[in-house]
């Protein structure tokens, strides 16, 4: 009864999935795994999951029949093909994000998946697992704050690395709260605008930063985020959700409250990956619980590709200067979820 | 050596300041009072202080020779007739907000003070005399956040009486963060955008509420204010200034931590006087006390009209839904510090 | 290589229990139960471990070939038999608090652990477990406050059910404060003294409450504890350690900031096992995973016993109205770890 | 109408004082000054008031037909003496912690005082003045937190001065405990023990630090006081009342919260003058008010002597090791307010 797990490309957010899926949650093993850096891959294997077969390509790993799923955390550019393929194969498949990377490439994947009749491709939006978001979700949703009418938010980070550059604050920073808010809000996107702050001198001369992005949904709720990736002082998500009633705050991480050097201080974390290191290991398990079961509740393929379209459209705001309109198509049947009731479980 | 202060009109704001000045304050007494309301002045004066003589105009007051200071606490549309009136006695008078209730009314108060060639006018923008906002100032002004790259408020009411109406959130809440924020970023702004998020059901059917209001400084700061005049859940100031090396929060008001009926609580200021009752005690003192040596260090007329002047762009950009630009001329020299150090001890 | 687990009492706890090692936790998966109610403990198995033994008694638990450790959820006076019972099989037992219901009863468990040759016992003493509690003692041992000086601490329950009686604040709410301090100091000690405030009209007739104890350390740290079981307001457990060069406090679990009602609030917890929900998972898989490798990291017997005898002297304290000695000899080298990294490792 | 004051001892505190009444609060002046060393007098008032007499020695201020009331701000063996004078002359007199060094002589004080007739004697306990006491008492008082049972509190300087030392933490620091709890729960005390945990490295080897210090009070409520005159980190006053509906902690002081360096902190204060800073001026004013009126509505003479008695138990308490009781005759009821009402009035 155990989930055979397949998993794509081994680097470090590889590693970390088999560590989870193999060692610390329970109803998985790993027992194929690929890399492009072959030796690499081995390696990995004989650390962590001894007893798993390494393939020289990812759609072997795809097709080994003891494979029962596919977690795919390879390159990027590699995504939308190790999705086809499981969607071919007919197996479940978890896409680290992006799904794919640009919009039609996600359509692509969506099509696949609607002709093959069943929900298969969960995409690695890990926010959704996060405590304090489903505390604000279940807050929200228990209308503890009445109708939402604003979102304020910011996305901090201490600092980026020389790779990070052109709009990825828009492209891979802030796809996190495109997808994020929708799922809070229960809501989509109509338009997008971007505005460019005085640049802060701990950025590269070739990097603008801060942003912030305005969005409107069609609830007409408006929503302003600060992306600020070199910020200095640390990795700080904050999410205040205005509504009717009242203001609810997402929480902040637990820590030590210190009385020293004449400060009454928390510590700040520096890493992403401390910040939601248990939302990872929450999301992997709702994720085998689910696919044992036949079902996929988190972030869909659609959610992946209505991600994409907005960071387009926010690329676009930036670019003109203008008020962009996110048009997109309805969502489709397949998957909208049939009762609100299911749609609450499917998310949270 | 007591200053010998006028008051006119003697409503619930002019009351508090006679009392202020009179009983509470050192260095002042009040000895004359008017208010269109004569009977009501003469209750006012029986009760607060009772040597003083009631007028039944306000040039009255102005022109008692006995009267050292003026401060104008009347109807608003009544206000620049008493500055321009104390001018012209060049006698120093202390104008409540607002300075006048168009842009042009104070660029005559800025001409008739500048023509009497010494500084005379003082505005009621009484935040800047607020303990936090001072306390943010001064982080600023040492450097402790690096250059402010974005500011981030909400200036929230639990609700608003009838009389509320029309464009009030624009002309009569923003102005308070409009003076502020300029004090607080030394800077001045190049336009304003506004946004109307979804409509609490909580407003009236004729008002907007609440809004979402952007401003560019010359500097590049990029500033967000929400204004939320029917917020429900108390009366409310939040500010937080991003800079280059770290982000300030102004401070809440002290109040009681609770343990209670399952909450740790809080508990959230209903009336904004309470909220700015010790300011006015600031304002008045330091009024007073530099108009005993013959200075202005309190917000100008010049702050008066900047401050209209960008309410009125406001009101633009909400009737459009663009971007307006703010184009004001360059501050007079009669306005401008000698000197930054004094500029300092000017506003702080 | 799974553990397989029988338990022995399938009660609330024995029940959450089963849960955790067989469909939560990773690494085991339990194969025999039993309870004095029979037909309890099948419909437990049925519903949470269908393939499990059920059996008539705890001993026939312990004597399954099958079962490669024990643990122990029944009755608290039932709970030496069947420690001494997994001890004599050889067989890991990790034993729900309290280890005993008497400090000689304790003793005769540590004389038969140590007799056996090699460490078998673990108590469920959960809060070493605790995030919170970790942060805390990671932070006194990387020095953050210097040398811990004194520690103040609040054990407060909304209520307790009519069971609650006697000196149950003492012997059963307390020896988790008894545990979990001497682990964060590192120390043990040598004195108690209990104080008996003024009694909340909330609690019974016959129940004081609350209570303040005082514990004096081998090394001089002097702790103050407020028990209070009718606080009213929520479930509460504060700690702050006051230390040479500054205080850090227990941080509070993570909960939405709501501005609502005129108040900016935290919810406060009713219940206490939420409040420890995640320890226990935490405590559990690392016991799965220390007992695959043959060890005991987490508390000893003697942690077990060193607190039936703290517990005693509150006791003793309460009844005389004096400062009562807490003598105890000197820690077994066999629950000494052998050197100071590795207790580092044992305790955390 | 003005109160005309004569201050005895020109030193900080004096000096303080005498900026105070003179230039900043409303409705006194200070027209006579002396000090031990009469060219610092001098000074003072040159700076301060030069239109003061300055005298030869105390009693001449009080001698003074000029003088309505006087302000002792002298060394405290001689506090005694000029309070003596004061009431002989018929003159009102705020005389500064401690009202005498011992409480024989505070005794002596009382009896010239009820002998004279009329209420003259305030004594400068200015805690009862802090906002944050305030709005605890004001809780207290309407019931929030229903009877009090417990009161935490700890009194934290970062250092102390060579000067600083026996028995000073007993006799020096903790009377301002002494007399803001008895305030605040408007109870007494029955009884004082004193703890001595380890000492911190950051104190002189002549002297203990910290200390904790048990009282009990009539009603029996129980109050843990930590003092810690080497802690290091900064002023920091702590105070939480445990009562049988909720827990209520003394407000900190209003400060900014940062982000920065990894730190999300606000300030601790390193001066206790700029803690209480605001205190002394509410303190003094409402002396000037009520003496104006011919009342006595802050801490009395008996208040100074009931501090006494209890910081001498707490001595004898240390150096026994016992609990000593606290046997003090009953309030006189020259100092007993005719009704509940006014005492709220008188204290608060």
């Amino acid at each position: 009864m155990t989930l055979k797990v397949g998993v794509i490309g081994t680097g470090t957010i590889g590693q970390d999935h088999i560590e989870r899926l193999h060692n610390r949650l329970a109803g998985a093993s790993v027992v194929a795994v690929n890399d492009i850096d072959r030796s690499q891959a081995e390696r990995v294997a004989e650390r962590l999951t001894p007893a798993a077969k390494v393939y020289d390509g990812g759609q072997a790993v795809i097709a080994d029949p003891d494979v029962d799923a596919v977690v795919v955390t390879s390159w990027g550019p590699t995504h939308e093909e190790f999705v086809l393929g499981s969607i071919a194969a007919g197996k479940p498949v978890f896409c680290e994000k992006p799904l794919a990377t640009t919009a039609k490439a996600c359509l692509r994947i969506i099509e696949a998946e609607i002709a093959s009749g069943r929900p298969l491709v969960q995409v690695g939006f890990m926010r959704r697992y996060d405590r304090g978001y489903r505390q604000l979700k279940e807050a929200i949703d228990r209308g503890a704050v009445g109708q939402p009418l604003m979102v304020h938010c910011a996305h901090r980070n201490p600092s980026v690395p020389e790779s990070y550059g052109g709009d990825m604050a828009l492209t891979d920073s802030f796809p996190h709260e495109i997808d994020v808010l929708r799922w809070l809000l229960n809501d989509d996107y109509v338009s997008a605008q971007v505005i460019v702050p005085r640049k802060t001198r701990h950025s590269r001369s070739d990097l603008d930063d801060p942003h912030m992005i305005l969005l409107e949904t069609k609830k007409g709720v408006r929503i302003d985020v600060e992306i600020f990736v070199n910020c200095a002082y640390g990795y700080d998500i904050q999410c205040q959700v205005v509504g009717e009633d009242g203001v609810a705050n997402l929480p902040e991480p637990m820590s030590l409250l210190l009385r020293k050097n004449a400060k009454l201080s928390h510590d700040i974390l520096q890493d992403w990956k401390l910040r939601f290191v248990d939302s990872y290991d929450v999301e992997l398990q709702e994720w085998i619980d689910s696919t044992r079961r036949g079902e996929v509740l988190g972030p869909t393929a659609w959610d992946g590709y209505y991600t994409a379209i907005t960071a387009d459209a926010c690329v676009e705001a930036k670019r003109t200067g203008k008020i962009i309109p996110i048009d997109i198509r309805e969502t489709p049947d397949f998957y909208r979820p049939a009762l609100a009731p299911r749609q609450l479980r499917r998310t949270g």
